[in-house]
């Protein structure tokens, strides 16, 4: 059909922020708030979103198999070419939103402050594989990290692998923080230690005016 | 040993040309000449040559696994960074020749010239994983498409499959020949229509001039 051509294009979301900080949550939350609105929307994930995605996604599971970290990176930007070409962008070009749970901010996130790859190095396969396409909103699900230290160890204290643990995830955190300081027009960043009825207070502002957008 | 990390680093040869150019007659000539020689040398390929690069390989394989170009372009670079990493450096810092059959030219002359990614957008990748590692010597077995097309086809007409295979091998060689132009103090051009002693003869000269180079 000829009026698919001319629909106008839909919005991207991607959801970010470290595991426990309330992701699953929100995401039913915005899928129940789009359906709502009559919106029509496509949901997917990263790592994954295609068969290509997920048989790399095994392929780095396998732990056998060594993967530099660098190999790694450019695993990922495979598999997220794969999900921009065969389920992103046609979905934005009939009209469709698009949430991720998950997507290039992760890969700057773990792969770069967890783990030590250059922001600069990220950059380069961003441009190479997104050719410009950013998501135009992205919700940071934000957890100080004494909460999380506290939520993962009550009262005791850390052994050394929580410690590393808790090391990693400050970094992974800090990440996230310089990325959206850094595009604060894309990123909204929700402070997940609050109550869940405020917090979807926040995202229903935030979709509301992504959806009077021009 | 300490001796190990003072060996001089070892020479770094690959081997490109089109099927059926005669690579793995003349793989085992080079073989041979560095033994005769009392050269250690490590003989690996691409696509391949790590266990990641041989899941990747498969994964290229199978039929159902929709894999755009980038996305195939990208692999091929993990592939590669893994190669790198865990087989050709340690060989090339502990002194020992390292000889690949097909390397990053490959990719230009395949993925690029045969199907349509940019050199440019190629070589941002070579970058990004070889960070300036280029082979010393670069043997490439060339064979006019004329040869080529009439060991394929006899005196017959071609069909419309061979004829688009032999389109897609011409931009194949000439995306070759344009890599050895762009670089030829790397490249050693080898005419595959010769007879196979002359080309040896060729082969052993330039094997001789590089272990005599300083």
């Amino acid at each position: 059909m000829s009026s698919q051509q001319q629909a106008p294009r839909g919005r991207f979301i991607t959801l970010e922020g470290i595991d426990g900080a309330g992701k699953s949550t929100h995401l039913a939350f915005i899928r129940d708030w789009l359906a709502g609105h009559a919106i029509d929307a496509v949901f997917t994930r990263e790592p994954g979103g295609t068969p290509l995605g997920e048989k790399i996604r095994e392929l780095l599971l396998a732990p056998e198999t060594r993967v530099s970290l660098d190999a790694e990176a450019l695993l990922a930007f495979a598999s997220r070419q794969q999900h921009i070409a065969d389920v992103i962008e046609p979905a934005l070009c009939a009209g469709r939103w698009l949430v991720s749970d998950r997507f290039t901010d992760s890969t700057y996130a773990f792969q770069g402050g967890g783990r030590g790859v250059s922001f600069e190095r990220i950059g380069a396969l961003e441009d190479w594989v997104q050719r410009g396409l950013q998501p135009d909103l992205t919700l940071l699900f934000d957890l100080p990290l004494e909460v999380a230290a506290g939520r993962m160890a009550g009262t005791r204290q850390l052994d050394r692998f929580e410690q590393e643990a808790a090391d990693f995830h400050q970094r992974v955190r800090e990440a996230y923080l310089r990325r959206a300081d850094s595009e604060p027009q894309r990123f909204a960043v929700l402070d997940s230690s609050r109550g869940i009825a405020e917090i979807q207070a926040d995202i229903a502002g935030h979709l509301q005016k992504l959806r009077e957008r021009g």
